[in-house]
């Protein structure tokens, strides 16, 4: 705990010396190893003063040149509060909302900060058309016949092989594919649980999340969150007997873009394994970290196969492709029979192609771009928020990811803001999609996945003048 | 009751005729204008007679040139005796036969007669493939975008036009794609029901449904059929109190090869719908005809929306691809609801490419293709059974689709008889997969949808030799 306070310490005297202009914009700071040896140190918390730095947007890394003073004006904006949901089982399902901002999908004219998912533009689209082609003319039987149970071996061989870079340690036998990562989220749910039983999540959760969980017949507890370390834990212990199962997003969690400490994801294993609860993981982001560094998993500190790992390529690569995939654990036949059930087979053209595209090595290329994009978008995002949203806006610290969660003021209706904007082509989502109950009425969602244009920049800056408007 | 009566009378007589000599094989039988008016009877109670016969393999109809007496010596097997499950809830599932004989498939060097889809080198391979190049390079994103919720619209439109061969008359709208057929009947029972309702089946039933039904928490209730009606009508009205909902498998059922007739079909609608009793209907196999006519389904009778019509195209031109599809009637949002919570969008590229195969017209003529080679297969597989299997074999007729259901004498136990084939490489489906019931012990299901050739015929007659050697 002293060491905790320590670098909380050394991050916040770095933090107002950069509010103060004492480090001015564009300055390199200390190296890690002079942070250290000033300090008096380790090397590792030295790290995470830099990179609780980084996280507030105050700090940006340059590879192989250090740290350097961000030159952004929003780092002062406040952060959102932590979110303190009732402790019970709610279940005030925001259907009719989160029907209404969905059906705005596919509507080419309008301007969609509601979605998660990164525009198609940002996407390798000429290769992955290639690697189709390529997989239709090689595939045995021209990928007419169903594929074993398990998946496409390919894909499974390069998710395992990307697996190390996280310390996942995975093999190939690990793991199963499945049709997108709802698909993997939905299996490990009907594999894990019963109708009845109760499920623990983040909140705010991604509605789609809450969706499914409801309509398996599960109770849903919401967890109280930090903006900047997710789940907290103590609220969590709580909870646990009451419930079955966890499903988290630990990893640049959708609405609020946090990415749980490696340190909690260690402690939570360890927690939920020890009361046999079994961790369903959505790490369908982990690949679009902003900062040097790919964040580990629950899965990397998973000895008991208590986690199931699950992840896509529909946030990085094709969401329209429907390639997902699950490292089950000790769960394995349980989800494999859900597989059987439920669909038998994916697609096998489409995961071979992937299988194919992951070989060449040129995802890590894209990603590196597309991860360069989105951060570049964010902080556009947050200059624009920081100049011409109300004054006293809230904003997350996405480390990653796509999406920004935007905090009003206690009495802004968010989803008058959406039926305001709405009207002028502009789609944006309400905090209360992001819930059972009845909070978040004040927040909105925002997605940076969308290519940065001058349009762009003109409707944020009139979701800001909606805002002012609905507040006066 | 009287003209069923004299429909069974004529046609018996018929038969006996051809079995005692007097039609001989290869003679033309008099037309169904010269039937009618022989015996009094109505143009279509004619049509019914041949049709019947038609079914029983005895006679063949040649396009434009009328029925002729089949060149068959397996005319003369008996039928399977008409099923008798237990009227009462039972749930003894049979999971690990199933998971053993499913363990073979992706084996090249095995046999499988217990699959029950196509073999690859009866399917358009090449076609598919310049289809799903096209559609990579034409669809909009290249096909890395999400597909609107309900499904591609050129698919749909298609699967409508097809619509009116059976008089579905569907629009486009009434559609809803899915990742195959299972995929479908899994969206269509969620929407329908809740864990602890009960299910209505056909007895036997295929072990995909069994374990989907089972596997959502469903009870099942098992319903008497006839080998060439299907389900017993007078056997489903006992339940009625007991069940939500009716899931049949009108035409061309697996494993029986059944297909009910249209009045059954039509009563069936009647019945269920003022019971408010959803009928999901699958006719995965409709399309499957070895008759000159497409079969009706219960959808051609449903004025209320009471019938989710679920179809794919796995059993006809790519099961590798997850193309499926469902006219969920009534049900319509909570089918759409449930697409959204468990995958929310099917592969765009290959749901484009079978809309497109199918626009080119060249469905039709691959299908009439596939279902001469099927039919003459059932007739290869019925003329070795009847010479190489136990005296007392009985056989299915089946009428259409795949498969073949065998019935050996009572003391046959056909789980021995799958291990002893499966050491000589040999895959076949025991009848217990078939039920939740302790039945079926005696009886096999086989595919006929594997290419006819000289190994093949040695294999079937090996599964014949073996038997006899159990029975001694």
């Amino acid at each position: 705990m002293k060491k905790d306070f320590l670098y909380q310490e050394i991050a916040n005297n770095i933090a107002d010396k950069i509010r103060q202009g004492v480090f001015k914009t564009g300055e390199r700071l200390p190296s890690v190893r002079m942070l250290s040896k000033e300090h008096g140190i380790s090397m590792n918390t030295a790290k995470r003063v830099f990179l609780q730095l980084e996280s507030q947007s105050l700090l940006q890394s340059k590879p192989q040149s250090g740290y350097f003073v961000s030159p952004l004006r929003f780092a002062d904006l406040p952060l959102p509060e932590a979110s303190r949901p009732l402790p019970d089982i709610t279940n005030v399902e925001p259907s009719e909302l989160i029907g209404s901002v969905y059906s705005n999908m596919g509507h080419g004219e309008k301007t969609l900060f509601s979605i998660g998912i990164p525009s198609g533009n940002l996407l390798p689209q000429a290769r992955l058309k290639k690697e189709i082609i390529q997989a239709s003319r090689t595939l045995r039987e021209g990928g007419t016949e169903y594929e074993p149970l398990e998946g496409n071996a390919k894909l499974r061989r390069m998710i395992a092989v990307r697996s190390l870079a996280w310390e996942g340690n995975l093999n190939e036998e690990d793991l199963i594919t499945t049709n997108g990562g709802m698909s993997a989220l939905s299996l490990c749910l009907m594999a894990t649980t019963r109708p009845g039983d109760t499920v623990a999540l983040e909140s705010p959760c991604y509605p789609g999340i809450l969706q499914l969980v409801v309509g398996l017949g599960l109770q849903v507890i919401e967890v109280a969150t930090h903006p900047v370390t997710g789940i907290e834990i103590e609220a969590l212990k709580k909870v646990l007997h009451k419930i079955k199962v966890c499903l988290l997003v630990p990893n640049f969690n959708t609405p609020l873009g946090y990415c749980t400490p490696n340190e909690h994801k260690k402690q939570l294993v360890k927690l939920l394994t020890e009361h046999n609860i079994p961790i369903i993981e959505d790490d369908v982001y982990g690949d679009l970290h902003f900062g040097a560094e790919r964040p580990k998993c629950c899965k990397s500190y998973d000895t008991e196969g208590n986690v199931l790992w699950c992840s896509s390529v529909s946030k990085t690569l094709a969401p329209g492709y429907r390639v997902g995939w699950v490292a089950p654990g000790k769960y394995r036949e349980q989800v494999l029979k859900q597989k059987l059930l439920h669909f038998i087979s994916c697609t096998s053209v489409v995961h071979e192609a992937v299988g194919n595209f992951l070989m060449t090595g040129k995802y890590e290329k894209h990603l590196r771009l597309l991860r360069h994009t989105l951060q570049e978008n964010y902080r556009h995002y947050a200059r624009i928020i920081a100049e011409y949203f109300p004054a006293d806006t809230k904003i997350s610290r996405p480390q990653g990811g796509l999406v920004l969660w935007v905090e009003f003021a206690k009495e802004m209706d968010t989803i008058k803001l959406y039926n305001y904007a709405l009207k002028r082509q502009i789609v944006i989502a309400p905090g209360r999609m992001f819930s059972l109950q009845n909070q978040y009425q004040n927040c909105i969602r925002l997605c940076f996945g969308l290519p940065w244009t001058k349009e762009l920049e003109f409707q944020l800056k009139q979701v800001g003048a909606f805002a002012k408007v609905l507040l006066r």
